[in-house]
């Protein structure tokens, strides 16, 4: 059975929180053919209107610690104001823009981090996604756009990293559809040159991970973003994409093997 | 042909932001079968998001002028504090709740307010429901929940009145369903007593209303109430309800004629 093509589209902070690269993101991404989702973050702003409201960001490793305070602030930001500007945009640009959270329609359910070295707060590992909702919705023609919001099925909204939720929909989307899940930030792929945004890596596969490790091509925060790549391609997602807004069908392909057409 | 019932229910802030009429209501909203819709406010968290922002409210005849940075607060209040919360509840409840604005799906298009008298800023007028996305919805069994939230099909979300967004909503789908449109407030229904709250009138027709309002049991606030009841049942509209939340199925119905069963 040849599968549907679904593309799953995460844009961090970087992208949509740029009046500049969120235009060329918007053009781009109503621009693809076919069944698609978007991801976004919007951790800047979620920050900003935190610190106009005294209440304190604490990162980890990345991670928001999340108070509920903290919780109300990303609800808002992520959920609104975020989430529903991209959908209005969206629909201006003739995309059938749906704006989502794990709680509606149950469409991903989490579990609230459990407490070990750090306390996270109400931050959400992923448990389930309700494959049979969005295949609906997808069915229907509708264009899910995800704030990184998920729920616990027990009353409350949870925190969840927006990289996790694009991948844990690329992998449970991924025995119904062709799924290629690109990561768009500000950086255009694995770069040969970490000087030169034009030395692009076009694919990367299993097989030239290691050596790329070794002499230093691919370094610190790519490191474990392909190490995510691959984790998804083995639970299988067909293809990872890493690339900035402006050039979302171009980037670096991450795939297990080599393709015939490659 | 029978048409299938739809219920749908606009609860003021008055009722989703007290904790205990909000548990109320959504106990008694849960229990509804079949078809159904929430339309919810959030007046008076708005209000407050702004004041700690120090974004100043104006409200003019009870409608709230909206500038640039107040479309910002109620995008995040309505679309997500209150919105996300009331979908991750009524979930808890195991209502299949889905949380909307206008903008989702474009399921309700508005234009800008023209300026007159008064400058309403970012206030959207509805033009437009997408019955087709909104029955495909709710023939998915979802449950769609409404933030008061509208857009203009350019990019720009709008601010829109929630009893507006239920009216408009009752009447695009009256052709469709069997819609009793239920307005949930704080006081339980048209009262022949306004000291006692246990005087509900249970039925007014439309030859009930001018004597009521000549012998000053119907005054003030509820005229313009009962009017726009009125104007929905003429468009169409199989009922409308005045009620709380205590007594969802309870208060008074307002109907064009007493129907057979009374």
């Amino acid at each position: 059975m040849i599968k549907e093509p679904l593309n799953i589209i995460k844009a961090g902070g970087a992208v949509v929180e740029n009046e500049e690269t969120l235009q060329t993101l918007l053009m781009q991404f109503s621009s693809i053919r076919g069944l698609k989702i978007l991801v976004h973050g919007g951790g800047k702003t979620a920050t900003a209107l935190a610190s106009r409201l005294g209440v304190e960001t604490q990162m980890i490793d990345g991670r928001r610690i999340t108070s509920a305070e903290m919780l109300k602030v990303v609800t808002m930001v992520y959920g609104g104001l975020v989430n529903k500007n991209l959908v209005a945009r969206l629909q201006a640009l003739g995309v059938n823009a749906i704006g989502l959270s794990g709680a509606d329609m149950n469409l991903i359910m989490s579990v609230k981090r459990p407490v070990e070295l750090v306390n996270f707060g109400y931050v959400g590992d992923v448990r389930y996604v309700n494959v049979k909702a969005l295949v609906s919705l997808l069915e229907a023609g509708a264009v899910p756009v995800f704030a990184p919001l998920t729920h616990d099925k027990e009353g409350s909204m949870l925190n969840t990293n927006a990289d996790t939720i694009a991948s844990a929909l690329a992998q449970a989307l991924s025995p119904s559809y062709d799924v290629t899940l690109t990561y768009c930030s500000d950086i255009p792929g694995v770069l040969r040159n970490v000087e030169d945004p034009s030395s692009v890596i076009k694919t990367v596969t299993r097989a030239d991970f290691d050596p790329l490790v070794a002499d230093g091509t691919i370094s610190k925060g790519m490191i474990p973003k392909l190490q995510n790549a691959f984790d998804a391609i083995s639970a299988g997602v067909g293809r990872v994409v890493i690339t900035s807004a402006a050039s979302l069908s171009g980037g670096t392909t991450i795939k297990e093997v080599p393709e015939s057409d490659d």
